[in-house]
């Protein structure tokens, strides 16, 4: 049986995003709710593939998403609530956070 | 002051190594001696630039390691000790495991 937390993605070349964060002290309920909010839209959008999230009990988390190309991710970028959740997540709960866009050039995995 | 959870790199193009994984349940302390160990070994590798691990309460982490090159990747893929790790790490202690190799292309963040 698969494993939800893993995505499933197709031979390469495809892009990956990986996002790295801790988060602020002092955030609401509000996070949480528009984090899967924006795992709901994003499997809305074209070209996604999938993602991969965890967070230590440290606060310390990387999100890894995949994309069929790099259009599709400019195009999530410029997607509206997302633009406004990014913008939140840039004032209030995220301390510090690294973005990196790659392609995906190989991959394998014990299954 | 700077948090080493984030690995300090340097403008792209570099590459991730994107390493997904579930743990298998019966583990002795061998796996985290040999964590931490590799995390030595990889730091001494040439053209090695940083990583970035996470693991949450339910077992599913993500690490990525990042490289200059995709030679680099090579070279530390054939160390032998290495080697021996990432055998036992398929035999006994990754009940699944995905493995990604990424250039990265572009980055930016909050630091």
């Amino acid at each position: 049986m698969s494993d939800p937390r893993f995505a499933t993605t197709p031979q390469p070349p495809y892009y990956a995003v990986i996002f790295s964060s801790t988060r602020q002290a002092d955030d609401g309920a509000t996070y949480g709710e528009t984090a899967e909010r924006m795992v709901q839209l994003a499997q809305q959008q074209p070209g996604y593939l999938g993602v991969e999230s965890t967070r230590g009990t440290d606060g310390f988390g990387i999100t890894v998403s995949y994309w069929e190309s790099e259009a599709a991710i400019q195009a999530w970028k410029r997607q509206l609530e997302h633009s406004e959740a990014r913008r939140q997540g840039r004032e209030r709960w995220y301390q510090h956070y690294e973005l990196r866009v790659a392609k995906v050039e190989r991959a394998y995995g014990k299954p």
